[in-house]
């Protein structure tokens, strides 16, 4: 198989494992990083160090760029002659930003993929890694072998910015999890369990969120609520009794309060009787004049 | 086999499932609810219906409590003698409300056993409920078949507020993680993207869940937070863009906001490099001065 000559750009601890994916799957590999001494452990793997942005860039068809962030992106690839080549924007940011920096890019001639890691550093690699990728369906075709030595490839549509959304969906769903397991696991902790025990319920809960989402999903998608065996006052009950139960014990209840408030907003609405994805219309309004920042106007950039 | 005789108070949805469970078993039972006519549909399925809450525990050695709440217990039982008599009390509640109430019905002279529902109404049952139990190890042994006709059974000690306590814990992750799937579903489809189409890749983060807790927990039992693929800076930026792509969409940013606190708290502390699992500490630790209504002091009942 002859394999693609890649460079990338931006050897932090992703762009190293990127480039180390590609030089372990056999491609021809040029890198450049601000600080040059971030390359000497590729380049004793096999690696051509490039001295600059435009030398890296003009060394293969295609480019990875995973730089710190979008700024950066325009910083190092600023006045670089970009016509006619590939890039591969794998830098992490906002749906915004992909689309910009795909935009800037696009007017200078490159054609262009975005894309988000799903997995941390040591499972990128053609078994374990994953890489969402929106924009240019044709370089996704086209470069598709060589991105697979990264990680198994999805590609969402031509909108660049909508593999950035879905990775910040579920990280989004990630860090509430993450958070609410330390939340449950300090509050049980001042009752003396040890996290070590507690975890096996919170898997017990985890283990029907699955089917507890699709029945969310279907109803956030029809516009109906239905509160059958559970409704929004018997979930508000229950939520106060979790906050009741932080603050008792000296843990910020923060977190339950803010479920609760969602919850209680719904109730004050009149929808007490509906299932709790009605508190998704709650989550879509503006928030009432005297709380914490609006969230309209800020913008993402 | 001989069937218990078994007496329930309150016909709620919940105390409904229960007594109708215990009449499918085959076992003998009496019903009181303050509004009788809740009664009609069991009664026509073969209990026997008690005039009064004294009554109904003098009918049955065993009598099952399921009201309201746990300040409708003792009004409920105030004045009722319940020397003698056992008492299983699946009121919901907090763990201060659980061990009150207990103490509450022990100096009447009842034994008590506590415990959570942890299934909805349709689950109750042998094959698909589930009980967490805590208090009295004698009560639950002595009436363990009767019980198993309600669901499974756990026994988590003696202490009668541990069922709630890990009940309300086990809560807080379910409740987390519908609000955060709302959330990320009300951005999506900002976007255009139904419920329906993302709910896949939500499916894909629950399923590393149990691992991450897993972890998580074994970081917090150890006091150590090793930041070692993932660290709380690398955090802080994920949630940043989360809370900016919310924004730029007009959707509610305080959920991913509070969990950027956490983080950004954690890493003002000195502990950015540290693993996620160090946010723990800043849910022990008391909110600075000027955030809202601080953890200590507000009692649970």
């Amino acid at each position: 198989m002859e394999h693609d000559v890649v460079t990338v750009l931006g050897l932090g601890a992703m762009g190293t494992a990127l480039a180390r994916a590609l030089l372990v799957a056999g491609h021809p590999v040029t890198v450049w990083n601000r600080t040059p001494a971030r390359a000497d452990a590729l380049v004793g793997e096999g690696a051509r160090p490039a001295p600059d942005p435009a030398s890296a860039v003009a060394a293969s068809p295609l480019t990875i760029v995973c730089l710190l962030d979008h700024a950066a992106v325009r910083t190092v690839l600023d006045g670089v002659d970009l016509a006619g080549t590939t890039l591969v924007n794998l830098t992490s940011g906002t749906p915004e930003h992909a689309r910009a920096t795909a935009a800037w890019l696009a007017e200078r001639g490159a054609e262009v993929l975005a894309g988000t890691i799903m997995v941390p550093t040591p499972l990128v690699g053609p078994e374990e890694g994953l890489v969402l990728y929106s924009g240019s369906a044709a370089v996704h075709e086209r470069h598709r072998t060589t991105l697979e030595a990264l990680g198994r490839t999805e590609l969402l549509g031509d909108d660049p910015g909508r593999a950035a959304l879905f990775d910040l969906g579920m990280l989004d769903v990630f860090f509430a999890g993450l958070a609410s397991f330390l939340h449950a696991a300090a509050v049980v902790g001042r009752d003396g369990v040890p996290a070590g025990e507690f975890v096996r319920y919170a898997e017990e809960v985890v283990a029907i969120l699955p089917a507890t989402f699709r029945g969310l999903a279907k109803d956030v998608d029809a516009g109906t609520h239905p509160g059958d065996e559970d409704n929004l006052v018997m979930d508000a009950a229950a939520l106060a009794h979790i906050v009741a139960t932080s603050r008792a014990r000296g843990v910020d209840p923060a977190l339950p309060e803010l479920v609760h408030g969602l919850a209680r907003r719904a109730i004050d609405r009149g929808h007490g009787g509906d299932g709790f994805s009605r508190v998704v219309d709650e989550l879509r309004s503006p928030r009432r004049p005297g709380a914490a920042a609006g969230p309209a106007g800020a913008a993402a950039r």
